[in-house]
């Protein structure tokens, strides 16, 4: 039986700089940890919102400079959109899979299900607007390795993100990247307390970390892009969050 | 501008006895963290999982008992499940969402999209089964109340349940009732950093909560029913889970 957590502790940075392209983030968040007397420990969970890490790896785009096909200009009259994002969402998208007043809800070339394939104009200047990291997985690979260079210890990077779901309202946190932990807690074959063998359950740890952070994150005025996670007890493994995203055939709802 | 929570704790409280029908949570509750040498501090949010509540409420049901009807019995081959499960599930259900090999998708007569109802096998004895509160949303409001009244402090309430997704793969801690804190929070009209204000933002923190606590009660042998969140820093007010739940008209994945 693995070992469970008992006691979580979820702090959020709020002492980074606005975040340009070509900062490294592994330094800004040491150093704004220190600045707080504090260090990294063991097991350890850092949480990124999936924003700064794409305004590191310039993925800030100027609406000024997008070019509008005749596909993105149709379908920006049909959603109501700014027909530039409207673009935007057609390059980052692998397929539409819902297109209705107010809403494209796409499927990302990364495998994502979300709407508007994550193009985001919230907290970034205006007449810019901000895409998902290109490679969110390969993006939490590099900031745990860089972190784990650096400090020493062994800890596990995830990336956020404010997604909407089906069936109900309102957004919540959703891992993007995972590494050093699993991205889905793969329990069939474990005994309850009553010593039945459970047949189906996963638990997508990942995105209930991601959702723990958002807590604290929030999507406007915060400011707190990174929030240290303490006191999960996971094995240490490198997994990705494709694990998590149901192919085509397997999804009940599309 | 609200004030924002930097920094959240939470506690699993893993010494609450087995629980059965009649049993009041408030003081098997308060009892816990007075052996932990623990009190309630006002805003303290306290995750409860359904299942607990069910069993105090008396809604676990013996499979024996259970009269098989032709559209159960149908049901049950499609499906491959024991058809007084079956039974079980479309006793609970306002309507069958998906039914297709290994998942009945349901809406409970609550309002809930989620698979079998939530009708559930684990964690209760061979040859039983519980259901979902019969109205989580008062079970909530009644804990809450019942709280407050031994406690003298003002905290919030939420019953979680672990609940699959469209789209990705796996479950999360769900909010299934909640009570002294919003649902939903609506952002709309609020400026990020760059004084954009924010058109579509609703973050849906009871459900954040909920997946926040579920890595602490996890889904087996851990034995942690009730997890004490603290530090949150949302206003008071009464809610209803319901305020989350799409309708069928405005819900893109029916």
């Amino acid at each position: 039986m693995p070992e469970f957590a008992k006691h979580l502790e979820l702090i959020g940075m709020d002492n980074l700089p606005e975040i340009k392209e070509g900062d490294d983030l592994t330094v800004l968040f040491l150093n704004a940890l220190e600045e707080k007397d504090m260090g990294l420990e063991d097991g350890d969970a850092i949480v990124f919102t999936s924003k700064i890490v794409s305004k590191s790896e310039g993925r800030v785009v100027d609406l000024l400079e997008v070019e509008v096909g005749e596909v993105a200009e149709q379908m920006a009259k049909d959603t109501d959109k700014d027909p530039r994002i409207a673009q935007l969402v057609l390059n980052e998208a692998k397929e539409v899979v819902k297109k209705m007043q107010n809403h494209i809800i796409v499927e990302t070339k990364h495998g994502f299900v979300c709407a508007n394939a994550g193009v985001d104009e919230s907290n970034v200047e205006q007449g810019k607007a901000v895409l998902l990291p290109k490679d969110p997985q390969r993006s939490a690979y590099l900031l745990k390795q860089g972190l784990e260079r650096r400090s020493g210890v062994e800890i596990s990077v995830l990336l956020a993100d404010s997604f909407g779901r089906a069936f109900r309202d309102g957004v919540t946190g959703t891992c993007m990247g995972v590494s050093g932990i699993p991205a889905i807690l793969d329990r069939r074959g474990e005994e309850d307390r009553f010593g039945k063998v459970a047949k189906v359950t996963k638990e997508a740890i990942a995105d209930e970390i991601c959702a723990a952070a958002n807590l604290i994150m929030g999507e406007f005025k915060e400011g707190i892009p990174v929030v240290l996670v303490r006191g999960l007890k996971l094995k240490r493994c490198e997994s990705d969050i494709k694990e998590v995203l149901f192919s085509r055939e397997e999804d009940l709802f599309r």
